[in-house]
């Protein structure tokens, strides 16, 4: 592949930035978010929103909490326009929620731009120009200064038309497209030329957005570039810094979340990451990336699914599996590591809530290869573990237990495991929670009734204390005979009478525990020098322990 | 949602690195690539790989350049020990390329894994175990004391078990799991200890791997933790300092490229980001980062979506469309303003190609929003722009040339792409390149046979120098009359013609140019005050050029 015809970052843009100081910051509050998946997502898709669709997705992020959303993009198409002046006539922009709208800095379109918000309250208008060097030469055919002028030209018309809306808030944006190429010298001629032009102050700042409309280098780079412009600002407290990464190198996150420790106060993106080529930043990440941090992320994922659903609808393109916090496969362990890891963290951390005396659900999270509790985004623990051949024990046995409320004993494990993997190495497929029950069944449970020994009407009596007699009709293959034991326990009686039917059964352990109206009984015997397990389930702990004894004498004779 | 119950990065793990120099680095060189698909990618697969789709997945890491490859966990399951035992017994694994294999810290367990690669002349092995407080405190129950003694017995048991493979090559690998969340001081502890017990040299080096197994913290921190451990492990020249970052956070490839800023020389990773949960850095977006900045990358992904093939029939996975670099979409432009700068940069790379008198697959690239050539990963121009209602001219105009060979003059462009987003924004829906033909075929050039007014059996002449007759049947509606007429030029006889049946025409521009073997005729007219444009298509030029006249008195008439 021919390397040579590209140039490193370090070598297209001069880099004045050797103090910096957002290495040693940490994330400690949210930005403030802007979602352009109206605008910058909608105009990527092969089958842009119409107005149903576009309205569903801005009432979500209502829902959600966004307080600033740009709708559109209204001089470029008529969808748009219309969408517009659909949210405008209708009233239903809640007070505290500022639409923002998007436009190319000439006079005919910025025009056009104010007429589609006439009637709204409140308003950003966006207005961008291609500044980098290749823009300037190759599309525009424009000098820096003939840039500058023009820039200036539009702005002005912009406030002038803002102006004649009196009883609006109409405040500016401005994006220097593509800021990441764009020298930085020029990005602070034009933005502080608009920041007097537009005379902004504290009380109603003027936002300046730093798009990497495609980025170029690794995000440390990106980072320098934002605290350089942070630090030249002219009057700083009159500008909110925004940011506007993408994903051509898939670091659209690291570069936000690096632009706000070098001094961005807003951040623009689109959820999960929808946008031009390979998206917009992935604003639903970045949120909850703050959140596994301890900061509130001041917007609200609890119902993540629901989020996705709609978003999904809108863009008619998937959320793929494996995405941050939101990927079906995202809260799933296959392996047998991180499946026992995760079931002894999920049963530590339900002691810890019950010591510290607060519902699991409120208690400090720390459980091994989950950053987050996917009870939080509205996911369930049972989703977290699944079974394959890479599965262990561990997790074999927190699914059986989850699920069918079985509690394995330990020594009991790595048999069911060698069980489970010989079926997963010969499908090579996922078993479900069903299967895995349906497995433990017919390996310990049914071999009880399907032979080669059953037992028929059998009773266990206490004949003094400590002395317990069993009785019963046996069957082996043609044979039918009546047998009978004594011992200190209704087991131990039961071996005494197989022992004189001729079966030599030694019950190394048995235990039981009850589950939902049942009671399940796990027996280890040695017969005829083979140690096997069988299991019983039954309304009686008795029967379930007798079954559990004659399922492991059968496995022992098959 | 309860952020309170979630600490930040820096209350959870120590820091100590102040002076930190990976911020001021470049990247200017490939790390050493490990693919773990076959492991770590294949143990979070719901139906993990056979050994045929293992082997297919093998066979394409080799070809794309891999010379260490990760094939399995042989001690985990039945299908993982025969792959290896697959590789060992089938004797083609090339000279250059050496397998790993990876264990947990148990006797029985590596002499399993020993057993699987009886044969192979080169190994490395993979020892991991868990290092991080909660999993020493939840999982294993044993203090950093008891962990560091089983690793050390363990490692000890693999060097007595690598030494009875006296004719093979086997090197070691440890890794600290989960790195980012051991105390910097433990994991050197333990490092340096393996250093020593296995005796590395410079041309024995032993490899430590840092694995970010759940991502925890942005990504600066993490090049924070793997400079302070490069800066403080011992007999540094015969340590090899690899990573292995995931991607829970979104930002797994900013992770890898910061720690190779920070001193790593090694990045163990799966294409396009498969793996546990959000899954493993994505090897192909590294490599193509790098190769965007002019850094030979090493492996050749020259054919991408072959390779991506080959992954998704492997992984039974997608690659989401807006993958970077691979997805569906990267490479696609709908909206105006990008399809316009796209055009242009794609006109001007060819212009400065062919003044550089190289070709434009080798000349130095710059073309707005395409970060690399999509032609070097065996993609097509021409998938470039797409065209829906977000689409401006330029777009339209580039498609209409590449695919059909017509260069609409600039003064045309504005009309034709009103009457694509009349549809664009009717429909909402995408038009192929060959709906935009067919809408300028019924717009432009039908008219001129659909009436009103129609010609037939027409011929002109040249009676004198610059002296031209026309002459013709002229049907309108039910009307047919013969009509002649002179002029400067076959056009203005036709115009007499026409004015002299009572049709004032007034042709304010006519543009031809050839295309296959067809001359195409674009000309616009006055006609009755409204101007409008009219186009023809034909073998002579002439007969085109009357065409594109009628056609626009017709339009002018509808």
């Amino acid at each position: 592949m021919p390397h040579h015809r590209y140039r490193p970052a370090h070598a297209r843009v001069a880099l004045p930035l050797t103090d910096r100081t957002w290495p040693s910051r940490t994330l400690d509050r949210a930005p403030l978010w802007v979602p352009v998946d109206l605008r910058d997502g909608n105009q990527a898709l092969a089958e842009p929103m119409d107005t149903e669709r576009k309205r569903r997705f801005f009432d979500l992020l209502v829902a959600v909490g966004y307080k600033e959303i740009e709708v559109g993009y209204p001089s470029a198409s008529q969808t748009d326009f219309d969408f517009v002046r659909h949210l405008a006539r209708s009233g239903e922009v809640p007070d505290d929620v500022t639409v923002s709208v998007f436009t190319p800095a000439r006079h005919d379109l910025i025009d056009r731009t104010i007429a589609s918000i006439e009637g709204l309250p409140r308003a950003v208008v966006h207005l961008y120009t291609a500044t980098a060097p290749v823009w300037r030469d190759v599309v525009l055919g424009r000098s820096r200064t003939e840039v500058h002028a023009l820039i200036s030209d539009a702005a002005t018309h912009l406030l002038r038309r803002a102006e004649e809306r009196p009883r609006a808030d109409t405040r500016f944006e401005f994006s220097p497209e593509v800021f990441n190429l764009t020298e930085p010298d020029f990005v602070l001629e034009v933005c502080n030329g608009l920041t007097e032009l537009w005379d902004a102050s504290p009380d109603r700042p003027v936002i300046h957005n730093l798009p990497a409309t495609v980025e170029i280098a690794s995000p440390n780079v990106y980072a320098d570039q934002v605290e350089y412009t942070h630090r030249h600002l002219g009057r700083r407290g009159s500008v909110i810094l925004s940011v506007h990464p993408h994903n051509d190198r898939g670091t659209g996150v690291a570069c936000a979340e690096l632009a706000v420790l070098a001094g961005a106060q807003r951040v623009e993106g689109c959820l999960f990451g929808n946008g031009e080529r390979t998206g917009n930043v992935d604003l639903v990440t970045l949120a909850l990336n703050l959140y596994a941090q301890g900061v509130n992320p001041m917007v609200d994922f609890s119902d993540l699914d629901a989020v996705r659903e709609v978003v999904e609808h809108c863009n008619r393109l998937p959320v793929h599996q494996r995405h941050p916090y939101a990927g079906s496969l995202v809260h799933t362990a296959f392996s047998g590591t991180h499946q026992d890891a995760i079931a002894k963290g999920m049963a530590h951390h339900a002691e810890r809530a019950a010591a510290l005396g607060v519902d699991p659900g409120e208690a400090p999270w720390a459980v091994p290869y989950l950053p987050i509790d996917p009870a939080d985004i509205g996911r369930t623990y049972e989703e977290v573990i699944r079974i394959n051949s890479q599965s262990g024990k561990g997790g074999i046995a927190h699914l059986l237990l989850t699920h069918h409320g079985l509690d394995l004993p330990h020594a009991l494990r790595p048999d069911f495991s060698r069980a489970v993997q010989r079926v997963t190495d010969t499908t090579g497929r996922e078993l479900s929670d069903k299967e895995l029950w349906e497995l433990f069944r017919t390996t310990y449970i049914a071999p009880a009734q399907d032979g080669p020994t059953t037992l028929e009407s059998w009773s266990t009596t206490e004949t003094a204390p400590g002395e317990h007699r069993f009785t019963g009709t046996l069957h082996t293959g043609e044979q039918r005979l009546s047998c009978g034991g004594m011992g200190s326990s209704p087991l131990s009686a039961l071996t005494d009478a197989l022992g004189a039917a001729g079966i030599e059964v030694d019950v190394l352990g048995c235990t039981e525990h009850s589950t939902g109206g049942d009671a399940v009984a796990y027996a280890e015997c040695r017969v005829g020098g083979v140690a096997r397990w069988g299991a019983g389930r039954d309304t009686s702990v008795l029967t379930a322990s007798v079954n559990a004894v004659l399922a492991a004498v059968n496995r022992a004779a098959s």
